[in-house]
C-alpha cells in the first residue's frame, strides 16, 4: 500500500503518518521523526519517495492539490533542486543514505555551504556517523575558493552526468634538499624571458635540478637554461650573478602579479623539500618531485599545482578538465591559493581535488 | 679549421666566404649562396653555427667587436631569438633542415606568420621542396583564433622545453542519422537549466541519441533529461511540445551569447551526421561520435569540441591542456570558431589541434 504526504508550503516539508516512521525512516533513512509513528521529509526525500512509487501523492494542503512526481518537481521553485535530486537519486541508487545537511535531519550537520551529509555505507541518520559533506553544483555554478571545505563535491554536467571530487587540504612535503649546496654568483644573462647560467657545477643541474641544460654540445658542466622563477630564486640565495630585483621585475613584465604568487609557492615548495619544474605541458603551473637525489634517478612527479589568488572563483569545467587531466597521468592536483599581500610564503593554502567513484 | 662572419646591422645578415657555400650551404642546408663562395646567414643560423663550434666568431662591421655564441645572443634584441634559436637547434638535432620563411632563403615562402620552413627528412633549401611551415611562440604569446594556419606550432615554454602541434583545418563528418526518426510533440517540461521529456518513443534516446534516461525506475520508454542545446534543437524540429524560442531565452539566461555559439556548432553537427554530447568531463562543450547507429553499439566517440568566438585569443597553456588531454583519452581536439553574427551553421570555421613529434 502507498502512503500519501502532506506538503505544508509555510514550513517546507513533508509529513507522512501511517506507518512512516518504521517504512521510511527505520528501515530506509528518510526524513526525521516526529510526534507518534509520523516523519517529516525534505522536499527531496518525498521526490525520491514519490519517483520510486514508495510514496502515491503529495497533498499540497494550502491548495488541496495532489501531486504526483512530475507536478511535485514542476512546482520546486528552487533552481537547483533538479540537481541535488540527481544526485541523491544516484548516491541512493549506489547504497547510500544521505540527509539533508541541517538540523533536526542531522544532530551535528557539518558547516560551509554543504548540501547533504552522506553516511558510512550501511549506516544511517540514527547512527551518528557522518562519512562526508557533500556540495552540490551544477556545472555553471561558479565556486570561489574561500568555499573549498574538506568533503565531497558533486558536479552535475548539462546532460545530467554527476562527477564527484573528493577535497582536502593538503600540505606538500618532500626531502628534496634545495639549498646545501648551491654554488655561488656563477655567471648568468637575463634574456628576454629566461635565464642562462653558464657552465655552472654540474650538482645545480644534476643534484637540485635547477634548469635544463642546453643540448647539442658537449661538457661536463652544461649551461643551464633557467626560468625566471628558478633564475629569481637563485639570485636571491646570491648563486648566480644577476639582481634578484632585476628577475623580478623582468618576471613582473612578462606575466604581471601572477608572476609573484608563482614566486611565493615555488619559494614554499622548495623550502618544503619539494622540487617544482614547470607544469606547462599539463597546463598548470607546476609539476613537483618530493625526493629528488638526482636528476639521474629521478622518479615520477606526484602532484601538479596550479596557483590562484585567495579570492579566486572557480569554474566547475576548468575544475573537472585539470582533474581529469591529473588524474589521467597518475597524478594529484593541487590547488595553492595565496592571500593577497602575502609576504614570503605565508598565507598559502593548498587544496587537493580528486575524482572519486562513491 | 674554423671560418669567421661578418655581420653587417644595416642588412642584419652574416656573410661567411671562404669554402662556406660548399661547407654550410650545399651540404649541411645553412643561408643562401652570394657571389662566388660566399653565403648570407640569418642571425639564428650564425648563432647555431657558433653555438656548435663550426664558426669561431662574428666580427661586427659597424663596432669591429668579435663575437663569440654568448656575446652573439647577448647582443640579438627580438624577444622571441631565444626561443627561435631554441626551436631552430631542436629540430637540426633532430635531422632537419630548416630556413627563415622568407626570400632569399627560400624561394616560395609559407604566407602567414610563420617563422621556418621545414624541409622533409633528407632534403634542403635547394630542393624546391617545403614539408611545412612552422611558426614559434613563447608560452606566454597569446596566439589569435584568425592566425591559425595549417602547418606546426611550435611552443617554448618557461624552462626551455619544446611542445610541436600540428595544425590542421578538419571538417567534422559522419554517418549518423540526427531527425529521421524524431517524434513530434513530446511532453516537457522546463526546469531551470534542463528538459525532461516524459517518456518518448525508446528511439529518441536509443538511436538518435539524444538526452539521458532517468534512471532508477522501469519503462520500455524511460524519461529523459535533455540538456538546453539539446532541447532547443528538438523544439526547433516540433520533437517536443516546447517553444524553441522559451528553450533558447533560457540557455541565454544561464549561459550567455555563449550559448547561441554552442547551438550553432551543435546543430551543425547534427547536420553533418555527427552526434554531439557534452564534452564537460573532459572540460570541452563536445565529445562527437560520426556513426551513431544505436546507444548499444556506441563506439569511442573521435573528437572533443571547443567552441569559441572567431576573434577569440588563445593562451598557449591553455592549448596545451586542451590538447594533451584529448591526446590522453586518444581523441582529437577540435576548436571551432563562429564568426560574429553567424546565423545559423555558416561561418564555422573547424580547426584540429594534436602533438606531433618531429
Amino acid at each position: 500500500m502507498s502512503l500519501e504526504g502532506r506538503f505544508d508550503v509555510d514550513d517546507g516539508v513533508v509529513r507522512v503518518g501511517g506507518d512512516a516512521r518504521q517504512r521510511y525512516h527505520d528501515s530506509r533513512g528518510y526524513g526525521y521523526p516526529l510526534e507518534g509513528n509520523e516523519i517529516a521529509l525534505a522536499p527531496v526525500e518525498a521526490a525520491h519517495l514519490l519517483y520510486r512509487g514508495d510514496l502515491e501523492t503529495v497533498v499540497n494542503t494550502a491548495s488541496g492539490d495532489r501531486l504526483g512526481f512530475r507536478a511535485f518537481i514542476a512546482r520546486e521553485p528552487g533552481d537547483d533542486f533538479g540537481v541535488r535530486f540527481l544526485v541523491y537519486a544516484d548516491l541512493r541508487s549506489r547504497g547510500f543514505y544521505l540527509s539533508p545537511a541541517s538540523e533536526p535531519w542531522v544532530s551535528d550537520p557539518p558547516g560551509g555551504e554543504a548540501d547533504f551529509a552522506v553516511f558510512p555505507r550501511g549506516k544511517g541518520p540514527g547512527d551518528g556517523e557522518i562519512a562526508y559533506a557533500l556540495r552540490i553544483i551544477g556545472e555553471r555554478t561558479d565556486i570561489p575558493a574561500a568555499e573549498l571545505r574538506e568533503g565531497v563535491l558533486a558536479v552535475v554536467d548539462e546532460e545530467s552526468e554527476i562527477t564527484y571530487f573528493e577535497v582536502d587540504s593538503r600540505d606538500p612535503t618532500g626531502t628534496s634538499d634545495a639549498d646545501a649546496s648551491l654554488p655561488e654568483g656563477c655567471a648568468a644573462d637575463l634574456l628576454a624571458d629566461r635565464v642562462v647560467v653558464w657552465e655552472p657545477p654540474l650538482g645545480l643541474y644534476e643534484r637540485t635540478f635547477y634548469g635544463q641544460p642546453l643540448e647539442g654540445r658537449e661538457y661536463d658542466e652544461p649551461t643551464l637554461q633557467c626560468s625566471l622563477l628558478e633564475a629569481a630564486y637563485l639570485a636571491e640565495r646570491g648563486a648566480i650573478d644577476l639582481e634578484p630585483g632585476t628577475v623580478r621585475e623582468r618576471g613582473r613584465e612578462v606575466e604581471g602579479e601572477r608572476f609573484d604568487r608563482r614566486l611565493s609557492v615555488y619559494t614554499a615548495l622548495r623550502e618544503r623539500g619539494v622540487v617544482p619544474k614547470t607544469g606547462y605541458k599539463f597546463g598548470a603551473d607546476f609539476r613537483t618531485y618530493a625526493d629528488v637525489e638526482s636528476v639521474e634517478n629521478l622518479g615520477h612527479s606526484e602532484l601538479l599545482v596550479r596557483v590562484h589568488p585567495a579570492d579566486y572563483v572557480f569554474e566547475p569545467r576548468d575544475l573537472a578538465l585539470d582533474v581529469r587531466l591529473a588524474h589521467g597521468v597518475r597524478k594529484t592536483m593541487v590547488f595553492a591559493l595565496v592571500a593577497d599581500g602575502a609576504e614570503g610564503t605565508n598565507g598559502i593554502e593548498w587544496w587537493s581535488l580528486e575524482r572519486l567513484t562513491p
